[in-house]
């Protein structure tokens, strides 16, 4: 009989993580009515109760599915709704049409999130063999990790869908604004970087997606990367030197894309003379629009909602070019580094491909990052929006070049 | 100074009508969440919030702002998002994204509603003068039944967004069924009819849409029109024998459609093996998703949500074809006919076309039905989802031909 | 025996049209290349080459296969390729795709409608009993129509590929231009006309496709027409004032095309600074795109290539409305009336309808004009392109309401 | 006076390659008649005779205009229409309206061939100074490099045009088989490779594209890679083992395309109930259409028309995966190895990112890759329709995942 039980602290902590990370969800979703969390402004936006019940089903079939005897399925019918990819999990509602979904209710889908939260509560009380620990835990670590993923989603979606509303309403209502010293944004720096072989890819026995795996050598040439992120301000530039209209600047794609989709901002910024902006008592400059509704556009604030396209475009302007990720990550805690993580996510020109060795995770989860390793780019650090803890220096976030409703900006390197 | 009121009587009328009308539509939203009330299945429908809204706002725009001294607008920024089609009022929210709008909340569309219901009583007990009752008074009638066009939409739009759900809710549940007598329907009976000139049209002082008038003479040859509609089990049997494999039965459009969209019954029946009726306790046969939910196939029923192009198919199957809409308005009154209006909208063989010397309504509401003559056909009749009181013979309902989301069947006619 | 050979001399007239009607078609393509004869330009319109096939395999389609015997096949093939949409007789190549189909060559082409003519011409010679002529005649007349009808789409179709191509070639040179008078176009005058019960459609023995009859009796309004069409001239007017930007003159389809196509003038209209013009020593003014290449506006020739949109502007704007196809058939004949035939199609204000007691031909040419009839508009009249004795007053053309790649235009009425 | 010419031999050596590169493309057309080389049967394929005007107009814009004193371009207007995608070069013709160029012809655009090489000629013929060889000869070999690429679309586009004619016509002949021996595949072998830190990209002067340089050190893993090419045979046992039924072999944008496109297998095989092998005379198993027409499928000859998709799916299946573009250079000299050109492009792991201190040509080149360089695939080695002596070792070739239109196959790797 085993009489110590190392086990438990974990567990404790474990319970803690899983309570915290669980009621965030719901707390980002307290701004929000009924009505805002029911819609889908896009196809590659949901809304936030499917969020909600997404995150949950998500528990409940990886977790307590397999692995908590007697558990009973909260409604036989969700995991056709709340399946977000999974084809070995079979058909599933086809994802334009979440937005439909009014049944069930946001009431149901908090009690579905009780019933599964209580379930995995009980889970843990009842784990204290050694081997229930080992495949519960790691679970619950890759559900919780998820679910803080869908948290920055809940966020980047609902701005989306609100900017959608020609009355620009706030996410929620902005703190009152200390006191702001006029502040000239400090000169960007280059910071120098040896070539040679280093070592990239995710270590150790602690929680990283699978994506991030195996830790390998990879080899880089001398470089220099930027201090800190573009900023509002510089981008600014960018555009008042023509940059939208100068096609030499751009890949194809996104020159086709600037011309077919009318870009000629940013997404969320609003022209002065943007007819929206008759209600907001704007003057003149521009105004982006954000969670706390329509502000003036700070220009020392890091730009954000870039698409890779434009990025590129912009490093080009400057004459610069994007770092790749390995540049980046090997950057990552080089002497007088600022806004590596929770400012903005930094594309890099690195395509989303697979690292060398790498293997899915097995079961369920192997189709939750390998089957997208193509046409997409990597984006290395994390945003204001991520929770916090999340990211990691070797942490591969990844989207189409053209999408732009993430919190997406960038850091400028160079060849040496 | 006039101490006889003649239009008194009258206004208590109009009154107790616009209440009447305004508190049913937000009698048929009741049974409907706030979620249900935001969405928007499609771009041919609406938000049942946006009925509520744009209703409102025509009373606003068409009645209270030019009649009512002093009215304060309830919210500037609601003419962009619910004025639906009326180019002299300037741009307005485009129609596909209706079910974006989470703001206003519905709290907030009530309290619109409320603003105006009380502008308009107000507006009634003032006008006592004739002048000002000579404008007032039809302006509220086409507010009116400009409402009542919408309840019908209400509960045809929401039945779409529900059946777009794979979990077929009910719009209300049914009433208890009382006891259901094995009916056999009654054998359809032709009714002959003589031809010559004939008067059509709307004639008189009570309201009627600029559509239907100016009254005119129409000629007819002789023929015979069904008494009754063509019920859900005669066109289970057109299924049964491949009407919708047969091109030789189809207008070269509708077997386009049939094709393209794969159509092989009327859109909310369900064949038996249709995976959604997992959750419903199906038996063999037919069911039919409705307002109630999900219920067996009624033989007797006539049959709804017919295409046109189904509706001709369907005659031509029958050896028949549809009447003209001059046709089925001289038939109105004839002996022996029945399910002239309050089961389905009945689709004619009459393209809309305007009426020799038609002039549109003048102002805004010039735009209320002329610009809509081409490419569409016309309904004649009423179905179970009109108001009571709301068509007459002389209405003309008209809608593309692909359409099939509204209460629409057929009756046969046939040459002598 | 029958010594007397009544037929004789109506086969020797037949023999003639047949071999000048067959003739036709090759002389309106002698003036294009191999490669223009194979190109499609947009779905709606069909290669020269693939128009002599398919005219080609309709006589050996509906007259030969089943009249002649012991009539060869051509080529098995050629019943997929050159199908045009008769679901009667099987699968056919993608109508989008004609333009594809280099191979049968254009000479292969050539030989194919060698071998039909021979075929029809042995057909003719052998038939001598009443029998056979009854059958036979009014097939051949048929096809011939059928053919006539293609060769106005020839020309149509070559036109819009030619406007395709930005050196804007011209389909053959103009004649020498006589000396050209100033002459001022002749003010338009209103034609009254009575109302009352009229005759109309087909009556008679000699040809006519059966979408115009039966012929049957329609009551009219009094009503005015214009004694010529609406010229380029005055379309310039309707341009210059607004016509294109003011929405009020148009129906909601109408409007939605202009602005969804980017409509500002009919479609082979160039303004003076089209870049296209460069080349074409053009001066100020409206050039027009025609078989003859780029030339001059002429104020006073019939404007052509409207949409049934742009022509219901037009009228519109003029104070006035487009005639029905009744109005137009009853005033054919009226005194001081001009052209009716020769210049432009004209759009009526009927939609596309079938008259009462219409009944399609059988067999296969069941299929020629019924199925048709939804979602389309009648022209009347005929145009420059269509062949000489091809139309008759009774005629009935049709078109969508976007179709612009006609000959097509209109003449003003209005009621009195 | 440089009595001494060192040029001249590579003069003439160049003047010899530029007469023999020009007359292949020539001999590649000559199958084919002018309707053949007229048309386009997608976006991504140009016609035969554009890819001719193309190619001439290349060197008339990269080589002849700055570079030819007197040179008087052939027509003006060409350039407007020849501009493939170089955005500085102005306007150009919308790419998928190159197959309504019926005009110029195709004899004027052997005439524009012909003008174009005298003119080449002749600035070789007085390129004396070693200043004007430095400039001229690279940009000569640029264009001829250029214009293979295009001799191998000129192929790749005309069987994608053939293919969509029901006819399924030949390109040319096949020449009489020689006797066959029934021969059985050698079993594939794999061939294992060290890691380490190799050199990969072009050195040394002769001509490379710029998109293989700069020449640079990469880092490997130990690997092993297939010693031929996946041939048809064993991608038809994927095909029989149901490999595009099985989503979990599939990348997620792949088994999108499956099933958005109904792939059931590669573009140009045909199962044996097609009905386009009703003429064909063909026997029970697959046929394949290629450039000789519809023949059996080769078992033994490397599979070829895959996507990256299909070519990832395969190699899941086989429990391997593609080798990255540096494994596959740094393996093509191993011992054993074998079709690594000539056969088949082979699709790479690598996306087709820019190699570390890229910089594009300069001038108009500059968008010749650079741009291309996000969303795309690079494969290796080069095919069966690659002009002999076109490509490299470190050439490398790059298409989007889903083109299946190019001889595009794959080889097997796995890691060690
Ligand atoms: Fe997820
Ligand atoms: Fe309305
Ligand atoms: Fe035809
Ligand atoms: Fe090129």
């Amino acid at each position: 009989m085993n009489l110590i039980q190392p086990a438990r602290p974990a567990a404790d902590e474990l319970r803690d993580r899983f309570q915290a990370v669980r009621a965030h969800s719901l707390a980002l979703a307290a701004p929000l009515s009924a009505e805002d969390q029911c819609i889908q402004s896009m196809p590659d936006a949901s809304p936030t109760k499917w969020h909600l019940a997404h995150t949950t089903w998500f528990f409940e079939t990886v977790l307590l599915q397999p692995h908590a005897t007697g558990y009973r399925v909260f409604d036989a019918a969700f995991a056709y709704l709340f399946n977000s990819y999974y084809e070995a999990l079979g058909p599933r509602h086809p994802r334009p049409q979440r937005g439909l979904l009014t049944r069930p209710s946001l009431e149901q889908v908090h009690a579905y999130r009780r019933h599964v939260d209580e379930a995995v509560a009980t889970l843990l009380d009842g784990a204290n063999a050694d081997t229930d620990w080992e495949t519960i835990s790691p679970t619950i670590e890759l559900g919780l990790n998820h679910e803080q993923q869908h948290q920055e989603l809940i966020l980047t979606d609902i701005l989306h869908a609100l900017s959608c509303n020609p009355l620009l309403p706030a996410y929620r209502a902005a703190p009152t604004p200390g006191l702001r010293l006029a502040s000239l944004a400090p000169a960007m720096r280059w910071l120098s970087r040896p070539g040679g072989v280093v070592e990239v890819g995710h270590a150790g026995a602690a929680f990283s997606f699978d994506n991030e795996t195996p830790r390998h050598a990879a080899l880089l040439q001398p470089y220099a990367i930027a201090d800190r992120l573009v900023n509002a301000g510089e981008y600014a530039q960018f555009i008042a030197d023509g940059g939208y209209q100068r096609p030499e600047l751009w890949l194809s794609d996104g020159w086709a894309a600037v011309q077919a989709q009318g870009w000629r901002h940013p997404p969320y910024w609003l022209a002065p003379d943007d007819p929206r902006l008759v209600h907001h008592g704007a003057t003149a400059g521009w105004q982006v629009f954000g969670l706390h509704g329509v502000r003036p556009l700070e220009s020392e604030a890091p730009v954000t909602h870039l698409s890779f396209y434009e990025a590129a475009a912009y490093a080009e302007w400057a004459g610069a070019r994007l770092p790749t990720e390995f540049e980046w990550e090997a950057a990552h805690d080089a002497p007088g580094i600022s806004q590596m993580s929770g400012h903005a996510w930094q594309w890099t020109r690195s395509s989303y491909d697979p690292y060398p060795g790498f293997r899915p995770l097995s079961g369920v989860a192997a189709e939750y990052n390998g089957k997208f390793m193509v046409g997409q780019l990597v984006l290395r650090g994390s945003s204001l929006a991520t929770p916090a803890g999340h990211a990691r220096p070797s942490y591969r976030n990844f989207f189409p070049p053209a999408a732009r409703w993430q919190f997406s900006g960038l850091r400028l390197a160079k060849d040496l």
